[in-house]
């Protein structure tokens, strides 16, 4: 309920950047009162309806929405129909279009890996990462959700990971685990990242909750995760690195509780969608 | 000079989504010095340095930089070395490496798309749209920039775009037109969006700068902008709808003045690039 | 319609600034219901009721208002009356009236110099400059367009001007132009300020689109307007440089397509209004 | 010292308002050295540059300062050489010129009016009012104590000041001052705005430390002065309505402590100034 | 009732502090409606529901409230219930309960003082100072004005408070008092903190409105009332330092005007309060 | 070293609070140098100084600190050492002071319940709830770390933590925990809230990693926790309601993982410290 709110309030400062200080060219249909229809133009899954609801009818617009985030839309499905001012809908079409064609691509994407994955291996959980686009955080691990995944960490502050980087400056997985054990609230997990079984078991031992094994083959993931499971069958195993829907079964049939991929926020298409307009006499 | 500014202050509000309050994980290496390697993964045409290199020196780090935006880099490339304190260095890369790989992928597509055109239309000018992230707009025009292309609008406050909408809206092409040179300042030029011969002439006759050629083939392309050319030679024409690297020769030898692409902003690829860090004495 | 949310947005900031944290005085006044009848104190053009009204209602206030902007009101004219809390009313009173006292002064001038300078020039435009007051370009500019005026650029990113300072730094107009048609969008018109002929055909012959002549007497501008058109017809002719509603006769006579004017928002005496308050019983 | 930190965050915003994103035209000059002379094209009292030396020397400038805020400088006098990015300098040429004119020109008027004033009566203060523009008002409250004069209140929540529309909704000058004492911290003084003797009285007899006689006569002015004073010698007297260089000796000669022109900042010109731009070497 | 908006505002940002982005567990929760009592677990005077209340209202939520701010409550009373969302009502609760519990500390600790002082010297009054939580002043002000309290100072800009750094820096208590009547507008008071009976004479003739007697024994501070008073009655005294509900009646009893107390900000403790809820069917 | 940076952008909001839009009284000592001595006037733990340093740097200061955050200070201890301009020296003493205080206070309530808790149970963490200051959360969390305790969440976006609230919404502990693990991503711990052995554990059999003992006798909760370790050994135990310094041996017998104590921020004193100024002649 409440992300509502601070999405709106994104949404008006998207808008911001597109209308700063104003329309110049929408001033043209000035007193028009206008019906847009807000049409798919290929198939995937919605996301980002949710806050554009809102944020339109605060605009003062009518809306019907037709489907809601994480539904399936078919190409030239119409998604919603919205009524009101011809002048502040077509300055505000772009700001929406922006925002859920690129939350659609995400979710879409993750859908498709979800699916992919859980045919092979019914408990495993797709993860988005922090590689996401700069300012859209928020919403881009919504769309993850949205999409069936699970967003993973949204930012430095809430779950502890101990990358490549940390052991590289500490010398030693060890090390770095029992530094971490130390400063880290109770209410934090501890994961870390590691790219051979040495390394993996090190880190259980020290006691870390969850294993991140980052660029390995399904094979060399499938020997490690094995290993952990038979050292300590509690401690959580996630991979990564360059997992996109064409090998994510690969990965899936390795056995591990998470997979996560950057390519659903970092390189992901947008979903096609466009809203055709016509005026009304009363809305 | 100024949008460097403009750019710090933006990239400080995309550490702060990613590490609000402090980053949990990094604490474990505080009072270590380090040495951070920007590397290229791929190869691509860089951009975004400029605004990531005094952003990281306000924050106390010494940046070496090897190459400037708009250059090219190739797999393995040294891009930058970034010294200084370990803790915060971890915190930034994050962020740091999502605007610099998010930019990239655009100047690369920009590049590629303004290289392929211009072999066979040298005047012709690659443009990107209003398709760009949420929040990310200045970011991705420049990163436009860099690439060569020119950046079209910012915004709708800064020229006069007159699209199928409006005109949806007002009835005629004339009509729509005739509004705008009535608010419009005479410092904006007006543009209209249109899919054939008759709209094109009807726009070029009511008084418009410009001609968008939306989602027409690059034949009709070809027969509309010989024949708006021939009625009006001063007569700027731009196409667009679905152009990506793959069909804007086509497009370019159809002759317009400038082509557009959402492609460039809404759905390319990042370029991947990483930090090596490790630890340094002095720095 | 957008330009209301960021007006509304702006008056809340200007009411903070007057009333933060609070009124100390008004409270002395708390659980009355009050009605202000807001009066003209001179004849003029209204500006920005536009934007209070909608201030107002979400304050909680009922407000009649017998005007529009844009229209003429007469010394003890009631413009519009506002009913409801009385403590509310008076802390806002005063950020209210300076605003619409301001805007005011703006559009009547501007209305003032518009129908002078259309009786001898019909086709004339009268801009405002970029002098106006820090923070209220997008009201100042707003004003000039209900006095009949064309706001000119909003800022130093909508439109290319290439002024004396900039010719200074390059050694030649020519230079400066070619540069200009280098680095700036298709999309956006190349205006070079100059105050002789010679420059003025420079600027013409590289390419200008429009010409600012400034600082230029009547007649000079006169010479330099004929032979300009003699050779571009095209060419957009601007003049400036201390032209107010006194001198402006002479300016239009000389023949521009737009006379600019910042004594418009520099110099401009505010409209004197004030709010006539009395107790009700019910609002 | 505190201000100078509120006044330069505020020019920030003012930059923006103008270049915001960026400035299209400077870029043509990227890379020059400049030198600009701040020029004065008449003669005035200077204000606000105690604000823009700090904010152009955080963007990198170096700036020779020839004169201080409060000091008069004569028509064509340098007022301070400026050296460093010509690109940058040209991006802020017209913030720093609108407030250094804005401000001059209320210092300047200010200045007139208190020593017309003082030269009659020479214990009397000259103050400015609430009647400042929306977003200036710290500013313009500084350029009036630099010409010389009294701030008066900041805002409504430094001091109580019963208007003639608090009086009105209340039904008698003894129930507000009453109620003010009664809601208001001992820290407050109390004024109450009247525009005859009984009332005045009235004010004095409830315990108001100050009288603000509003648009009366000076005549009217010099027999409630007298009378008040007869009667309380304690009270501060201070005369407004419509007092303008023109007529403030007159109001000065009836003997008031104070005298209030909200002239002063709502219809002040602007003292021109210009910056006159060169390339150079090294900076 | 402008603080309202100003407090509303506020409270945003509190939730914000609380819930950024979002409340992950509260989701469990999702479409059930939910009825909270707010329920107060010992004694004492409400502050802050006057704020609270429309801030809910706002997002959506039914309240009832059953006392006012300045009202007492007993132990077990319900203050308040509130109807409406489920997971959005969990969300709030800590945000509106710290904001409440902290308030109603200080104006019950506010309350008591008043009441013990006033017992034996009805014309004291009791105020805070400066010394309250960072971020929370105008929320700390108001509790004491609700438990019956003079605010002070709202901060360094609404009146002249010459301390001992003050002097310290100036060398004689005639020299700040002179100096701060030079530069200080007609509108401030000017008070000045002493210790002893002949820097409180000093400040006196030198025109000071008000004397803060710090850190003197109820006795001293007795004897240099009554000696000020002699030599001027009209001079406001105050004392402070060490001031609790458990000393104040010595301190009332040596006749001051005023009683300053920053034990009512610093090191007040909360009201214990807590939120009952359960499900219902509509709301 | 971020949280830096954080907390120094909020000293400058909470300097503004204090001194909007500038210290009237401090213009006094305008020019003058001076030498300010932190010091405390009863012993304790300190906290704050950490970013109250840079802060004061970057106002321009020389700041000589003689302890460190964490460390202990004794009544009359010279805590730092600054210098520099007297005006801003003390305009800003008040602020800084404020937070000192109030975070020392919160440090060393935090060093007492942690010394005498872990002579009695080594191994036992002392945290804080999110009962903070409304808008003091990220300093008082850093205040409790400071003095060796835990900070327990940050808000609701990093930990699940089930609390009777949510219990009473779904009907039973089980639905709650089964809920959380659907909605929660692997990142993440769950915590539930219960009062008695039956919900222990069922909390615990439903898969929660901790298990919060609210508002239980020690005694009982010596029962529940060793009946919750017999049954499952790694789920973490916390103990809290109304645990203070004087009651917390008791809860640190009863064997608990962690104490969580809401008085450490809701209600703690802060600690006295005071700021000495003297003339200095250079800085």
């Amino acid at each position: 309920m409440l992300d509502v709110e601070f999405a709106v309030q994104k949404l008006w400062e998207f808008l911001r950047e597109d209308a700063y200080p104003e329309d110049l060219t929408s001033r043209i249909v000035r007193g028009v009162k206008a019906e847009g229809i807000l049409l798919a133009k290929s198939e995937g899954v919605l996301a980002g309806l949710r806050f554009v609801v809102p944020f339109l009818t605060r605009l003062g617009f009518t809306v019907q929405a037709n489907l809601n985030d994480s539904e399936r839309f078919s190409k030239g499905q119409e998604i919603a129909v919205i009524r009101g001012d011809g002048e502040l809908l077509l300055s505000v079409e772009r700001t929406v279009l922006n925002l859920l064609m690129r939350l659609s691509g995400i979710a879409s994407a993750t859908r498709e890996m979800v699916e992919k994955a859980k045919a092979v291996n019914p408990n495993v959980r797709i993860t988005g990462t922090r590689k996401t686009t700069p300012g859209l955080r928020a919403f881009e691990k919504y769309a993850i959700e949205v999409g069936g995944g699970d967003p993973h960490r949204f930012g430095l502050y809430d779950a502890v990971l101990i990358k490549d980087n940390h052991i590289a400056l500490l010398g030693s997985v060890r090390e770095a685990v029992m530094r971490a054990r130390k400063v880290a609230s109770f209410t934090k997990i501890i994961e870390v990242e590691v790219s051979d079984l040495k390394s993996a078991l090190e880190a259980v031992e020290a006691g870390a909750h969850a294993i991140l094994l980052d660029n390995v083959s399904p094979k060399e993931a499938k020997e490690v995760i094995e290993e952990v499971r038979r050292v300590n069958g509690r401690v959580i195993v996630e991979v990564s690195g360059g997992i996109t829907p064409d090998n994510v079964v690969d990965y899936a049939l390795a056995g591990p509780d998470v997979i996560s991929s950057g390519y659903l926020t970092h390189s992901v298409r947008a979903k096609d969608m466009s809203l055709e307009v016509k005026p009304i006499n009363v809305c």
